[in-house]
Order: structure tokens, then C-alpha cells, then sequence
């Protein structure tokens, strides 16, 4: 019997513990999410990230940044925000239109306040095997509903298809972390099908809707689908061929309500977390 | 035909270029190394070291610290060597006594100054494919060298064994940014022999002396050993059974003579890649 990965209903749990937590604080948490320019899928994002955090009690204010906004006025902001003993986190929404630096951006943020985990130095923090201020929320959140699930990671044979810093990298650092032999796929791979068939733990993280297929996977493998991607018919679809896929896996996440529901939930335990590290400072 | 990658002489090569763009600067690059306590292997390190950076036309000194050197006291020398303008470079040789956190030690040097590249956020840009300000010294021969014969890195299959903040992840880091499809092994790994036979590029950092034999090898692999252990008889050997290994790679580098002289030089070229960036800042 497969069993389906309820990103969801976790996600939803992990929610409302952090809501219960925060109704006991006198001052709440609070995030800050900066948006620049118009695209509606980053629109929706943020908006969806400010709900929840509101719904759990923090406070959350969305910085909407006309298209046309500078390096320096953005860096201004981002200044401005580290330095405000106010606001507790901060993540600005990708991608950034063109004519920005996205890596000095992120470089700009304080890793105190790097919900997203994305600063270098967060970066180098996980990768060295330290505790980083926050862990990037995707990855976090598919290792989160693997230990929910009591998934073995130690000594398995983990393949992360997709090296993106927001994904791919930082999950393959987190498998490694603990203690599973990791292989990282990308689009320069040769013979994907050769390397994820013997994957006990495949891990998608592409954005190409259907990519992943039957013939990509062993026999009762792991298969965790980070893919969100959007039909013609404007349809919410993972990386995954779900249908043919699931009856080889022993575990699967969907899409909707797998590993999606999970990056809202980590934001939140990240900027909780950040929040209680800048209260034990100022003691 | 069997191709040596002949390390020392590749390292001889690169330092004498060192030296001849040394001689021509009128403020010589300066590298200071650090050691605690009595290691009789550490102390010939650093010995190594400084006298290499002599050699090349660099200043050099060796801070020798008892053993009983408290974290603090490390910390205050480490931060009057990041305020010595005069000093552009500094190593702590490790492993540092029990007593020291050595990760605390390590965020404690200037990335400007991180000649080893072991400063979470030099590990952070390297994982985020930003340039560091130095990359790891050995993981950064082993790419030169495997450049310098022109071996192919994108889309092969490289497989790491070992997986060291010094040499295992960052070399894995250094091949995934090259395009390899990359695999990091190590003590967990679970059927071993089963992974390394399908690398193109064989990887070994773990210490143990014939570790690798030519059952994990694939026909005309190429087989990089990073490993330098000490035989009961004082002999230098590295990870690879050496003669079976070399009948069915198509690269291989020897121990003594391989990867080791690599070090040296690329902490003689992170020297001075730190000193012209500091150069570079003052103006």
C-alpha cells in the first residue's frame, strides 16, 4: 500500500502549534515580506505568506516596490529593516526583475532576520554541518514530513533532481546532513533514469510538470515532489506522473497538499525562531 | 594507456609563476599560520607551509600557542591579525586541542583573510555559486589539476568519498558547479562498491589506506586520491591501491606527488588572490 505524504494536514498542525505558542507572547512576531514589481504568481506568494502569518498571530506587512525600484533603494530598505528592532524577519520575494543584483540582495539581508536562509552565511552554516539562523523553508519542510512519516533518511540512497539555492542545494545538503548518500541531478545530467532508478529517496525539484515517470523509479522508493506547476488549463500539477508513479512508490507526496502547504508552514516556524533568537539577544 | 596526473610538477609550475609575480610587487602578500599545542605532524605542516611562502617571495610567520591556549586568547590574536593591514592572509592549523571550538575559531577569521576558505560564509558563496574570497585549497587543486589535463567535469558522474568540511563537501560543491552530476559517500554509505563503479571521476578523501581497490573502479575512470596516510614503516600512501587501480583508470594520481603538492600551491595562489583584493579595497 502506498502511502500519500499529507503535507497538508501537517503543515496545518505545525500551524496551529505555532498560533498557540504566540497567543501566550505579549509582544508577537513579525515579518516583513518585500515584493518588487507586478508578477502575479509572486503576488499571490506574498499575499499568501502574510495570511498565514497574520492567521497565526504575528504581525506581517507586505512591502510592495514599484518595478522600477533601484539596487540602492532596495538595499535602503533592506537597511533599514535590519536595523529596525521591530521586525524580526524579513524574505523578499523571487525572482527580481532584471536590472537588480539578486545575490547582493540576499547578501544584504541580515542572517538574523534571513527567514528564507538564503544569506551565504546561513548557506555556509548548513553546509558546514552549524546551525544557521534558518533553514531555506522548502527543503525544512521535506525533511519535516519525512521524520513526520518516520522515514528512514541515515544511510539511504537519496537523488535530488534540480540544484536550485532555494531547493535543490539546500535539500541535498540537508539529506546529507543526515547521513544519507546524496546525488545531485541537474540538467546537464546524463542517463537521469540510470541514477534515479536506484534512488530509495527521489526528490524533484525541476518545475517541469510530468518529467518524473514510472520509469524513473525503483521499486518502493521515496518519492517527494517539490514541483509546482501550473497547467494550460491553469490546473496545479507537481513534477511527478502521480498516477503511474504512486503504484511503484511506497511513499508520495501530491500535489496539491504535499510538500507546497509545508514551505508556508516553515516560514512560520522560521520567523518564530528568529523571533525567539533576537529576544534571548536583547536579554 | 594510463595518463599520471603529475601534481608536483603542475604545483612547481604554478608557484613559480607565483614567485615571478611576486618579484615585481613592491609590498610582498604576507601569510600568518597558526598552530596550537605540539602535533607532530600539524608542526610539519605549518613548517611546510611557511617555508613555501618564503620561497615564493611572501612574508610569513608562525604563531606557535602552547596548548594550553584558552579560546579567548586565540580569539583576540585572530582579531589583532583581521585588524593588521599589514597581514593578508591566516590559516589556524587543525584539529585545534579538544578544548577550542574550532568552528567558533573559524568564524572568528576575516573572510578577507580565510586563505583555507573555511569561513561559513566563503563555504555560502561557493554553495550559492557566488566567488568566494578563497576556495578550500585541496578541492581547488584537484579541479586545477583535473583543468590542467583537460578532463572533462560537465555531465560526467563524479563520486566523492568522504565528506570533510576540507575536502569532501567542498570538492563536491567545486564539481556540481562545474556541472557533474555529483555523489557524496561516505561512512554511512551503504554498498559502497556499487556507487563508485558507475563514476567517471572517483573522488577518494576518507584516510584509509587502500581503501579503494579496483573493484570500485569503472573501466577508464578517472581516480583522484586525496588521501595522504602514514604506513607503520613511515611510507606516504594514499586511499587507492595504487596498482590494481591504475590498470583500469584512464587518469590517476599518484601519492606521494598527486594532489598534496596541490595544496601548497593553491594556498600560495589564495595568498595572493586575498592580498590583490585587499590592495584593490584600499584604493
Amino acid at each position: 500500500m502506498t502511502v500519500i505524504l499529507k503535507g497538508k494536514e501537517l503543515a496545518e498542525k505545525i500551524r496551529n502549534n505555532i498560533a498557540d505558542e504566540i497567543s501566550n507572547l505579549a509582544v508577537k512576531p513579525s515579518i516583513t515580506v518585500i515584493i518588487v514589481g507586478e508578477d502575479p504568481a509572486s503576488r499571490v506568494y506574498v499575499k499568501k505568506k502574510k495570511e498565514a502569518a497574520i492567521q497565526a498571530g504575528m504581525t506581517s506587512e507586505i512591502k510592495e516596490l514599484k518595478v522600477s525600484t533601484t539596487q540602492e533603494e532596495l538595499e535602503k530598505l533592506l537597511d533599514s529593516i535590519n536595523n529596525n528592532p521591530d521586525i524580526n524577519a524579513v524574505l523578499v520575494q523571487l525572482p527580481l526583475p532584471k536590472h537588480i543584483n539578486s545575490a547582493d540582495i540576499i547578501q544584504k539581508i541580515s542572517p538574523l532576520k534571513d527567514v528564507d536562509g538564503f544569506h551565504p552565511l546561513n548557506v555556509g552554516m548548513l553546509n558546514s554541518g552549524l546551525k544557521p539562523y534558518a533553514v531555506p523553508c522548502t527543503p525544512a519542510g521535506v525533511i519535516r514530513l519525512l521524520e513526520e512519516y518516520n522515514i528512514d533518511i541515515e544511510s539511504k540512497h537519496a537523488v535530488v533532481v534540480g540544484r536550485s539555492n532555494i531547493v535543490g542545494k539546500p535539500i541535498s545538503t540537508l539529506l546529507l546532513n543526515k547521513n544519507a548518500t546524496v546525488t545531485t541531478c541537474h540538467s546537464k545530467t546524463k542517463n537521469l533514469v540510470e541514477i534515479t532508478k536506484n534512488a530509495d529517496i527521489l526528490i524533484s525539484a525541476i518545475g517541469k510538470p510530468g518529467f518524473i515517470t514510472a520509469e524513473h523509479i525503483k521499486e518502493g522508493a521515496v518519492v517527494i515532489d517539490v514541483g509546482i506547476n501550473r497547467t494550460a488549463e491553469g490546473k496545479l500539477t507537481g513534477d511527478v506522473d502521480f498516477i503511474n508513479v504512486q503504484e511503484k512508490a511506497s511513499y508520495i507526496t501530491p500535489v496539491p497538499g504535499g510538500v507546497g502547504p509545508m514551505t508556508i508552514a516553515m516560514l512560520l516556524s522560521n520567523t518564530l525562531n528568529l523571533y525567539k533568537l533576537q529576544m534571548e539577544n536583547k536579554k
